[in-house]
């Protein structure tokens, strides 16, 4: 078998068999099969696209080119939650502790932020001493003491994913359902969840730009989770304007403290009553979605999902007296408002040029070896639907950059709003539901 | 300018600028961008195309990468030709003779083996001694003494095609016109030529599969030469089955030894002719394409072409005796005869399958690392048209390799024939000849 033949199959349109997936996969995360032809053969499925049964493949492969972990020593069913990625996307942060507090068992695996949208796992390590790096035993006995662990993945789990996700990202590839599905499936079945909901993001700010595109998505991932035994959800979620007010590392962990305390932002509060009640019902803790939205509106307001979230920080080595005092993170050096230079209603706070510009004043890597400015990042005052009046304050910036930096991001986080002289409706942030592939 | 930018725009359908052609192709050579990055474009290229203005600065661009020829020290009009490649496809070996004979000036750089397709250079090298490694002073002082030189590029000659050319062999997109015209254009534009016909193969065995994909890819061609000033004129030749009897590298030599004797098959001579005489008119050597076609068939007939062959094996540092007595070629260890199964005439031989079947017992190579075992290969005794009894000769397998690895091959090269009850025609080899873009 030549990998040069299976590209110019996938090319001209055909079929790969398991056979030739496998041939793939394996050749490239022994290094028998190179960079160069594993990003035509990207490129190559980014226009053919893949069958139902080629994604069931890939992802079975990618899942077990390296370590499967069994968590079954976990008592109880574990869930774990997904999202496709986002700006001010810190609903993990939020969600899990929830989660946990109402008796959910979460082991979740996160990732880093690369781009314009962020990573749980650099959020979390804004809080000094917290440790993202844990021993499958560690997870195992940290979850049935607490309920609840963060971690990275391992270096041994699903290494295909992580040689092709690194590709991808620089040859123009990231775009394609196929490859999307198959990475966070396999992430998510090697790291031995029992159920998943998974939140696809849709907007500006996600990979999947318009509805059509998430929900052939999200139903691929569904698929994929039914042909291999675990329940599997997806919301599909609003991430045309940032989630939340929040944007960038510490920012977001503050925001995420607060929202424990019962004073989240709106849509933010809605993306994690609607997952953390699915993933509650997929978890047998509760019976009816009824049930788990009001057991997670209790854990928030007695505040045993805040203390939930201490545990965790605690169990990972981390600092909890900044989670009980925020006011002890560091704040950037600058400190710039944006406000509004006219009068109308918000109409759009695009998510995209938003993160691209957290990004830009040091949230953010542009490669993976760029280092984090955990303090940088944009807090919004309002957002898409308000009212505003020349000189409200419309976000305010948080850099560690120097001015010349810095100055020409504000013309562009300026340019990331729209106005409209008439009344705009807030947008959901509950787009669907999808249970079915 | 980064060039995960330029592979998303192409890849999303949109033009290039000169100064991103620019920015790729020089990045390129440089080693700043890496094979693997260049391979994600060349098959975004595949998918979405290129117009024609940037097939013309990607050429022009390739073409400046490195040295530029100039020529002007060699006396009259340079000719050359390049075939856009097949199977068995030894024309070179014959043509250039022929046309030097006649009083052409032939300052041909020639290339290698490409999957199932054969070299010109790799058929040389089969003549003990021979070196295809010459100078421009060198190939000047050939050219001038006896009209005709077949060298490889000097290393210094077009280093993007020589880069662009072995990453797309591996990464399945050879066939991509606007990649393949700019390749062959480039070269030749810089190998200092003054006129250039060109041979563009059309059929299972070549690039171009069916008619239309080969006219679009001579117009290309002969339109890339006008705007450049070269007068470029394509012929479009049939490749649906193996061109001549022999396919492998001595074996073509020793037909082309034969052709020069005035035994050769009809249609490779045909090509030759057709060919030869529009050269000979292009280099202003003959008036009419009637009086170089008389002259070509005289010095086949008075063996001046057999000896301008001598010569330039000669000039070239090879054993001329393995000219003068072709049976000093080494032959492979084991020869295994395939005959007809069956009653009737033979329809087709699948060039594509011979030329694969060909590279697996030996004569080709599957990466550019593979050496090729100058014995191998295929000499048919039939061709399509042919009438076949049971067990008449088909054609005899000659290769170095196991019982092992040849055996499966043996029944790929039978399944590369099928046949008819009825008469089949034979195929002419000239089907259309293009002289306007």
């Amino acid at each position: 078998m030549r990998m040069v033949d299976l590209i110019i199959k996938k090319r001209d349109g055909h079929e790969l068999s398991d056979e030739e997936i496998k041939f793939w996969i394996d050749g490239y995360v022994k290094g028998e099969i190179p960079d160069y032809q594993s990003s035509a053969m990207n490129m190559a499925i980014f226009f053919r696209g893949m069958t139902k049964r080629e994604i069931a493949t890939l992802t079975d492969y990618m899942e077990h080119s390296g370590e499967v972990i069994d968590l079954s020593e976990i008592e109880g069913i574990k869930v774990d939650k997904h999202s496709t990625g986002g700006v001010g996307d810190k609903t993990s942060l939020v969600l899990g502790p929830m989660v946990a507090a109402v008796g959910g068992k979460v082991a979740k695996m996160s990732g880093r932020g690369l781009g314009h949208t962020g990573g749980t796992l650099d959020k979390l390590e804004s809080i000094p001493g917290l440790i993202i790096a844990k021993s499958k035993e560690q997870m195992v006995e940290q979850v049935n003491r607490i309920g609840l662990a963060i971690v990275g993945q391992t270096s041994t789990l699903v290494p295909a994913d992580k040689k092709l996700y690194a590709l991808r990202d620089v040859t123009g590839t990231v775009e394609s359902i196929p490859l999307i599905a198959a990475s966070v499936m396999s992430k998510k079945l090697a790291s031995g969840t029992d159920v998943i909901l998974l939140d696809v993001t849709v907007g500006e700010g996600a990979f999947m730009k318009n509805m059509d595109q998430a929900r052939e998505l999200a139903k691929t991932m569904v698929g994929i989770g039914k042909s291999l035994n675990r329940d599997t959800v997806a919301v599909l979620s609003d991430m045309s304007e940032p989630l939340g007010f929040a944007v960038g590392n510490s920012l977001e962990v503050k925001e995420a403290i607060d929202s424990l305390h019962g004073k989240g932002p709106e849509d933010l509060m809605e993306l994690c009553y609607t997952s953390g009640s699915i993933m509650l019902v997929q978890a047998k803790v509760c019976k009816s979605i009824e049930e788990a939205r009001k057991k997670l509106h209790e854990v928030i307001e007695n505040g045993e999902a805040f203390e939930k979230f201490c545990l965790m920080v605690e169990a990972q080595g981390g600092d909890v007296s900044y989670i009980r005092h925020p006011e002890k993170f560091e704040i950037s050096k600058n400190i710039v408002e944006i406000r509004s230079e006219r009068d109308g209603y918000i109409k759009e706070i695009n998510a995209l040029e938003i993160g691209i510009s957290a990004m830009k004043l040091g949230a953010g890597r542009e490669t993976l070896e760029d280092v984090i400015d955990m303090s940088a990042g944009i807090v919004l005052a309002k957002k898409v639907g308000a009212k505003v009046t020349r000189g409200d304050l419309l976000c305010t910036v948080y850099t560690n950059k120097t001015p010349e930096e810095y100055l020409p991001v504000l013309d562009e986080i300026r340019q990331a709003y729209a106005y409209s002289d008439k009344e705009v409706k807030e947008l959901p942030v509950i787009r669907e539901i999808i249970r079915e592939a």
